[in-house]
């Protein structure tokens, strides 16, 4: 069954007749970060400056994007890379940045607290106001991907940043097959969800490659919750490691409205009408529809056994 | 991230090496429903038969076969179409049929029980035997949707069937949108996630297709889940409202392995390698790594307040 949808797209390329408030253009910036952290940080800088310049209020550089993709290989000495959250000097660069640009810019970075270290994203607002911290909820391990090795799983929950531009949802890269994630993040009020990649081959399968079903189990969610959807992925090869670019952002139906191809450095992006993208979500009525009533089995890990606080 | 995946595809179409119970041969059946109630059950089943001819092991009728899709208008008459779960006619006339072709076969009906009514599922083991009732959960309302009226939301929760060929879920139609009801089937251990389905164009805003988003939010879920997905959708046109079929197997990749048109009657098969897929669910690792204790704002209907049981 599907109730009746609007009939405007919830893209919206002419702003004609509406308020600059209902317009949130997203950016996703996709580049190489194999070289040292000034020069990342230099070319993440540039890309901002670039969508910026095209209109964009919300912009999305990759995961981790300081450095390469440590999480390859397991070697205790990446985690002298780890910086605080506080004084932390990326985000000030991007904060100063983000006042000068008047634009939102979540900012990937390995963070150490004390003995822990994580994964995590700091938003940071068009006044250049750092907005807070979310840490990677979901830790993946494999051939090429070690990140429990390095990453303390996330105990921030999942969190929504109120934006100049609107609500954002940020999840970071493995966080982005769940659809628990995304649910969790548009039932808090996000309007577009954000989520910083570093995703490419499979040293120990090279045949396999993993771009659609990236692709695809985002998408999905873009339906599921009747959002829009972006993923900034980084691009080039580390170690025999082909990242594979593939950056895009899908309208809440889903439409592919831009994406960037396996290899060129830039960004994309695209325009949103948060006026006409509420108003589908109510025309299509997931959220009067859910059944809270039945989901307890979403909070085990078994099906059966109820995860209890300790 | 992705953790590496094992590099044979989830879908085998030589057997070769491999025993029978690993085979999973899943067929979906599309037709029109337009016709007396009959005539319905004799046109699936002839598709049932034609899927048994070709291997198929299980096979998916769409939504509420028996009759048109009288949800299209609210008229009280059509609550006499509904029949008790006990001594069902059309369930003991698949039942039968599923015993005679040795396949599984969920049958979708309209049920009454008592002073309640349901849009509901009965499975059916390749041994004849009635294994059980799931009760739709998510309930829709629209133009032309208008389920409210008739289908009390389900009471049964979500439920898996251990068939002959092997554990399968069933969500009905609407369910097919909420990834709450996918990973809830998965987690109680589905093989495979079987959507019956009613849907087409929209009265109230005839420009809108939702075909491709209907298509991908599934899709999603096969990715999310790593898990085979199939949905059976009526064609034809019913009171000016046109059924697109499209009915569709994907894999736990998310290709679509086969699809039907938008109006050819007829049956479509996809084979599958239990132990393949549970092996490529296991490198994806997406089940090791959630988090449960992040959930609770699934629970809620408002990302804050949780639901409790009356």
């Amino acid at each position: 069954m599907s109730p009746a949808k609007p009939q405007h797209s919830s893209t919206h390329h002419d702003a004609g007749g509406t308020t600059s408030t209902e317009q949130l253009t997203v950016a996703v910036v996709q580049c190489p970060l194999q070289g040292p952290r000034e020069r990342n940080i230099a070319c993440v800088d540039r890309w901002v400056r670039h969508a910026a310049a095209q209109g964009a209020h919300v912009i999305l550089p990759p995961e981790l994007f300081e450095g390469r993709y440590f999480p390859q290989r397991e070697d205790p000495s990446f985690f002298d890379e780890a910086r605080a959250f506080a004084g932390n000097r990326t985000i000030a660069h991007f904060s100063a940045l983000a006042r000068e640009l008047q634009v939102v810019i979540p900012v990937s970075f390995f963070e150490r607290d004390q003995q822990a270290y994580y994964n995590s994203v700091s938003v940071i607002d068009a006044t250049g106001e750092v907005l807070g911290l979310y840490r990677k909820s979901h830790i993946p391990d494999g051939p090429g991907y070690s990140e429990k090795y390095y990453f303390r799983p996330g105990d921030t929950g999942f969190r929504v940043f109120d934006t100049s531009f609107g609500v954002i949802g940020v999840g970071i890269c493995w966080d982005q097959w769940y659809p628990e994630c995304a649910r969790a993040m548009t039932l808090l009020g996000a309007e577009v969800l954000l989520y910083p990649t570093a995703i490419g081959s499979e040293p120990a399968t090279p045949d396999v490659d993993t771009k659609e079903p990236w692709q695809r189990v985002m998408v999905g969610h873009a339906v599921a919750n009747s959002i829009p959807v972006a993923a900034a992925n980084r691009i080039g090869v580390e170690d025999g490691m082909s990242f594979y670019g593939s950056s895009f952002i899908a309208n809440s139906r889903g439409d592919k409205v831009v994406e960037l191809s396996r290899t060129e450095e830039g960004t994309a992006l695209a325009h949103f009408n948060r006026r006409d993208v509420a108003s589908e979500r109510n025309a299509w009525g997931f959220f009067r529809d859910r059944r809270p009533d039945l989901y307890d089995t979403l909070l085990t890990a078994d099906g059966h056994t109820r995860w209890r606080r300790r």
